[in-house]
């Protein structure tokens, strides 16, 4: 095995968010579960929510890719596999990436349809309610994947909103593969609740099969995902299956289980929680950050919960600070 | 003259803006003039300056689109006339204005070049120096312009530097015509000292000709229309040319002469300035939105350096807050 040139390689949708504020009442209004996912399948759809947002900010996002842009602000050296299409969206998500030093080579697909976008509400509590759009994103084919990046990466990330759409699934089983040939290890977030009622089966497959190394997941995904109610019981059921399990607890903190050590972490005092978007993926940039720099579960832990305390106190999934003198200031 | 149905309707830049963080020496390199505006005048430009630039926040923007935004958000009726083109930039800027209430007509332009967008350098002090492709922006034509529309409005309110390009230049001087004949006033802003060292004469004509009843400039813009280096004798020189002159002048607060009469008001305290982008042109919100209600003259400033205040403490140049109630509570 030789020594990966990457930190971390990931594969994700790549996704421009458009984030408005809203209140409560618009959130019910519309039929949205406040806090999480929900796929809009046609342009039509899309186009029709978009109508009734108010002014709004684009941010390129997308989980993973969110992920690598926040170890990539943090010195880590990071690849990007994910699809856009051949238009303005696309071109925004491919600067964005790039600017970071993150190799993203993934070839823009013509035609319709557009690029990835994600229409993000944001209550006046801070918490977002996403709706994707998921686009030329879905489309990501196998042939895509760059097998040599994947190969020198020393962890593989991938998230679990990838797995829905057929192409993508297919892709990340190939990617799995190529890892686990290249000695690498591979991480991988469950993403949302949804993701787990539609595909828990294929998660605890590869589960159990030893082909998780690091698995992220918040509390609901985790008893969603070990179908046990009791949170603790939950990371009893899934731990030893994974080398590394992190699961996040939002004002809670984070846990981290590996080889039968649990360490933990308190969520970081910040001043106010301006918009929630991007916690979970930041908190795993820090996390993935710190083991690629060999630091223990709980300095990797603070790490985590550092990045995800810096992007929830602004609008957007990407840093905005200089995050090598916030960690420098606040790990010491 | 019958009762205008808005309170100002503008005629501006349809930009998108793309804001990234930077330092001075990155802005010295470029030979860039710090906190001014400069024209890319090929695309080819454009994507050479932005493949430097770091990762983005895409956000609408356009000077009088700016001002628009800040009256609407203030509860003043509004329309806009502008030239997007038909592409997704172009539905960004259509979807924020218009999500504003604000009325926006102008259809989109077919084909190349694309919607202007605008490349603003963030420096650690707050400035903003801005590099603006014009694109479909520069092709306004007199045809395009709603003549019932600019006769319904209280005011009519452009930009200088929609009085670069030619197309523009024209729909400019013919809605100008329209609002007189419909006995609405007409307030300008000079935008930029290039404008003037461009346009000078016809500005200075124009004023002259008692066109123009409300005039916005910051210092630097006010000396060189006054071709003195002295502001009060600059104030003293145009002053009596035009209703109401209105000179802001950063972090020393503005002035309004009016009829003879000189007001002031101080800038407004803030905790940091975090991008100056925007400032005059929610100055000119503030200001406008206030006359359009009937305030006095130093009321109306205190109103416009309120939103200039507010438009500071973050990034990008559309309010983020509840604009009614902080003027409720800053204005009583």
């Amino acid at each position: 095995m030789t020594t990966a040139r990457y930190d971390v390689v990931a594969i994700g949708n790549a996704i421009v968010d458009v984030l408005a504020q809203a209140d409560d009442a618009f959130i019910a209004q519309e039929g949205m579960t406040k806090g999480s996912m929900q796929l809009m399948f046609s342009p039509e759809d899309a186009d029709a929510l978009y109508a009734k947002m108010g002014p709004g900010q684009e941010v390129s996002g997308g989980s993973a890719a969110n992920t690598v842009a926040g170890i990539a602000a943090l010195g880590g050296k990071c690849g990007f596999i994910g699809q856009v299409a051949d238009d303005e969206l696309g071109e925004i998500f491919a600067h964005d990436i790039r600017s970071l030093g993150i190799r993203f080579d993934t070839a823009a697909r013509s035609g319709d349809p557009s690029t990835a976008r994600c229409l993000i509400f944001v209550t006046p509590d801070g918490q977002r309610t996403m709706n994707t759009f998921l686009g030329a994103s879905q489309f990501l084919p196998e042939a895509a994947l760059d097998r040599e990046l994947i190969a020198d990466g020393a962890i593989l990330y991938l998230e679990g909103y990838l797995w829905d759409p057929e192409e993508p699934r297919a892709a990340m089983r190939a990617a799995i593969e190529v890892a686990r040939k290249a000695g690498r290890k591979v991480a991988f977030t469950l993403s949302d609740v949804f993701c787990i009622s539609r595909h828990g089966d294929d998660f605890r497959r590869l589960i159990a099969d030893g082909l998780i190394d690091i698995l992220f997941a918040n509390e609901n995904e985790l008893t969603a995902l070990a179908r046990i109610d009791d949170f603790d019981a939950a990371v009893a059921g899934i731990a030893p299956q994974v080398t590394t399990l992190v699961a996040t607890r939002s004002e809670k903190g984070a846990i981290a289980v590996s080889h039968g050590e649990t360490v933990s972490v308190p969520a970081e005092p910040i001043e106010r929680v301006v918009d929630t978007t991007g916690a979970g993926d930041l908190f795993a940039a820090g996390f993935l950050h710190g083991q690629a720099q060999g630091m223990n579960l709980a300095k990797s832990l603070k790490l985590g919960a550092i990045c995800a305390g810096e992007i929830i106190s602004h609008v957007g999934a990407r840093p905005q600070c200089d995050m090598k003198a916030l960690i420098t200031e606040r790990l010491g």
